[in-house]
């Protein structure tokens, strides 16, 4: 079983980036279940504005759309900005969008049979509404999301330190982290054991 | 296996809900699938506010909480009212927070095994939203939300006409809702061979 | 200048309200500029689901509306569950949905030229979501949200204490809550020196 | 008067726009009011993932800033994708929550005092969100935005034809467009007249 950590911060490697820090946690729980687990970090590529599969033109989305064709189980992980899922997150659920239209011989989408979950940090709040606002997505676009699979990281109200840059409430976040892990196990492999149906007529 | 379709219009019965009208070709759908499907409209209970399972006191709630327990597929059917899910709908919501406190002898909260999806009627716009929130919330009582696992009708821009008054749009929105059915049942039947690990410690 | 106050908790009197007395600094920071200022806690009163300003019956929003009518500001305060504003603040918007139509003379929409702001609370995470849900709504109703019109106090990552239980982040949230009450106070009298303009033919 | 239309399209130019053509009413509305209506189409510029005002090599969102502070009005056009507002609507927003920090002699942001409102496009739904997505992070930023300062067009249910392709709807929206214009155009003059409070201590 494969997963893809699809990491949607603002900050260019080698920044050091929070949303990746968080997310290692649910990597390692998905690996100690014999999850062989990948990651990308998508603000390093050249992701073009767009809603096909190929943007032409030194677009590397193709890249990350061949990961995501190979893994079972794909976890968005983006930062919290203005209160929404960052600019990069968007800009890979647009890209996408054009799984929709990718089909088997049965017609049946891609994605279909693949599950999704979700990782937030930030340093205000928010963390819920990213979560819905890319698991809406995402099951648009044919992942299952299994219960509970998420985990967050930021303290409240008002602005202040990063997920590096305080332990306070670590402990939480890194065990709904694993059971995050879990969850996104069991139901990719209960998918995994029978073929998706073809789609109504 | 057993389906239950909350019904959240705003209207209580006698009145025609539109609501109900669309989520009852999702449950024709089940039913063709061997799923025996029951209906409730929470409207025409008493169903008091707060974030317990029995808030006494002539509350209705237990009676529609033993329903969703016995069922293996819940469908929450919602009016877009002011762009959003209706009061009823988040009622609901609200009401089946606790359900998460709930849990079996392995700590296994009461909802994780369990499927769900969404129906949406409404005179503008706004589905996908209505979709996002609810299925936001069903993920974090314990629901696990399969691709694609909704229907929606209505039309834009701009006020215009309800579900029940215009036919266009209705092939759309009905073979949306059998696929949407044909989605729950797969992940319910995948779901029901294996039991939801215990949470990680 | 008058301002309205709509407590959107789920409790009712006399059980204490965290959402209530967060909101109780805006109001303070009102009144000291010499707005008259009321509050109305929803819940105490049988307010039915519909979408007119009268649902007949015992229905006790026609003196809600009679409030917002008189009001300049209006303030919603909403506690945060399941990530998204309370079911009663659900239920308020959708009976002011009724205030678009309703007109003086010109043509002119009753809440236009009044002002709107949210305080919210809750033990997890969310405000910026609710506010934004909130706001949105308002802005279709007729009112003009001005610029950081909020405040909010909840305490991150998962569960953890009411407003009321921890004093974390409460200077924060009464600053905030101060500039909340001067920004509603400055646009609203900025707003009462012109009429509105007639809508476009 | 200053208007500054921030077209959030992902088509770079000079393919057509459906959201620049929707747009282009509101500005022609604003125009006829005398105030002087610029456009800018962030697609077409290198606009560097950040939080900052100049995130430095090459990074053309310093001349987008310029162009922000000039103006009175704010229009964030964008189109609806997978249900949400654009990647370069988000983008733009995260560019420009350094606003927040930069501030008049008297601490207030400069933002405070401008008003802004949305126009979305879409090939199916979703319009309601888009604006209370951007709103609720322009309210943040320190726009005020005036009640019913939006419009948009597109049809449901399911995937249909662009703005461009479809004369449907187009008198609501063009109309609902003017009374935009009017919105902020009385506002703004409105704000413009008195100075924003300073901060509250």
């Amino acid at each position: 079983m494969r997963a893809l950590i699809v990491n949607c911060t603002l900050k260019p490697s080698p920044e050091p980036s929070n949303t990746e820090a968080l997310a290692s946690h649910v990597a390692r729980a998905l690996a100690e279940r014999g999850v062989e687990v990948g990651t990308v970090r998508v603000v390093d590529l050249d992701i073009r504005p767009g809603v096909k599969t190929d943007m032409g033109d030194g677009d590397q989305w193709p890249e990350v759309h061949e990961r995501l064709l190979a893994a079972d189980i794909l976890v968005v992980a983006s930062p919290t900005w203005v209160g929404r899922p960052s600019s990069v997150a968007q800009r890979v659920l647009e890209r996408m969008d054009a799984m929709l239209s990718e089909t088997d011989d049965d017609g049946v989408p891609v994605a279909y049979g693949k599950v999704a979950g979700v990782v937030v940090t930030g340093n205000e709040d928010g963390a819920h509404h990213v979560i819905s606002e890319i698991c809406g997505g995402l099951v648009d676009i044919g992942y299952t999301i299994p219960a509970q699979a998420w985990t967050y990281w930021h303290l409240g109200p008002g602005p202040g330190p990063d997920y590096l840059d305080d332990e306070k409430g670590h402990d939480w976040a890194h065990s709904t982290g694993r059971t995050m892990a879990a969850h996104l196990h069991h139901v990719a492999s209960a998918l995994a054991a029978r073929p998706w149906p073809a789609p109504a007529q």
